[in-house]
């Protein structure tokens, strides 16, 4: 869709940016019309691109405009990093496990719902649901919070592969780490809500 | 309800603190039980004494064991006031307007509906609510935040005229002011969850 086209949308449709909660699905927007939005619209439409942490969205709204998606990403980046250790710890505990009780019960996100069905986490063998319950529990065991992996680069096979060799890790490492797969689904998330620098300059 | 007898209710219904959403009510816990509480339960039941920031929640739950309600609450804080300014602006959007559409529309939190509902802000008059509206409107577009006032010490009349007198301040006072007005939620809402340190020593 053209930056036009979207202004246009949102020119002629407040009610629905309005009303819009961040877990049903929208369209990707140029930046110009993020810039737009008021704190409310810009927290309902992007505040699950960290899973179930709206405070870091409506923190960097404060950080507005922005020049492209990849500024966005970098102010939501710079707001995580600035955390403390346990705020990183945090952010990981707002995951879900992956292929967990909740994938079938409909409490996920639509985005972790979406996500890991994608990764095929909702058609496990028998045997790999019992390996991976196994690998979550002591995963969550040994650091204090869940496996987190970017499920939309990977599929079951290598998740469980991950999964087994990171339980090994030292709890920093994996602190690290899972923060650096957090960010790999925020780029992911926004780049399905906002249109790509280069698509911009079309 | 007495320690034994609130040790004994999660020995006996580990699936009713199990899959405890926070936005349902629970019965308060002495704090050894919240202290022996996996971080998913910590998340569930606490995820929401902080508006919408389950963040908060679960980077606390590193710092345990609390020694009481008071040393939890503390954490909380702690947490808190470290962050950039940024992110405690950020707390404060995650808050809904005062008498705002939602209200009537049951998209609040469990917690926010029956705080507001109590202070009268679902039967405000027809002059009330449009002063409310207002006044609500003129606050965010200052402040690029919302008016945040512990519902629960209040009532509509000082709300009001709260909410009036505060538009008039300045920003930093008036991010340091809500914040101080989450901090005052958020002990209501811990109170109703953990037994005070008094109790505890019964």
């Amino acid at each position: 869709m053209s930056s036009s086209a979207l202004t246009c949308f949102q020119k002629c449709c407040p009610k629905v940016i309005k009303h819009y909660p961040f877990n049903q699905k929208t369209v990707p927007m140029d930046i110009s019309a993020v810039n737009a939005l008021p704190y409310e619209d810009f927290v309902n439409i992007f505040g699950n691109v960290v899973e179930k942490c709206p405070l870091i969205t409506a923190a960097v709204w404060t950080r507005r405009p922005f020049t492209s998606l990849n500024a966005l990403e970098a102010a939501i980046h710079e707001f995580i990093d600035a955390l403390p250790e346990s705020g990183k710890e945090g952010i990981l505990r707002c995951h879900p496990d992956l292929a967990g009780k909740h994938l079938h019960s409909g409490a996920l996100t639509r985005e972790s719902q979406e996500e890991q069905t994608r990764a095929g986490m909702d058609v496990l063998s028998s045997a790999e649901a019992s390996q991976m319950t196994r690998l979550n529990e002591e995963y969550k065991g040994r650091f204090g919070f869940p496996f987190v992996i970017c499920a939309r680069m990977n599929d079951k096979v290598t998740i469980l592969r991950e999964l087994s060799e990171r339980c090994q890790n030292e709890r920093a490492a994996e602190r690290a780490r899972g923060i650096g797969e957090v960010k790999k689904i925020c780029r992911l998330r926004l780049q399905g809500l906002v249109l790509s620098d280069a698509t911009n300059k079309l």
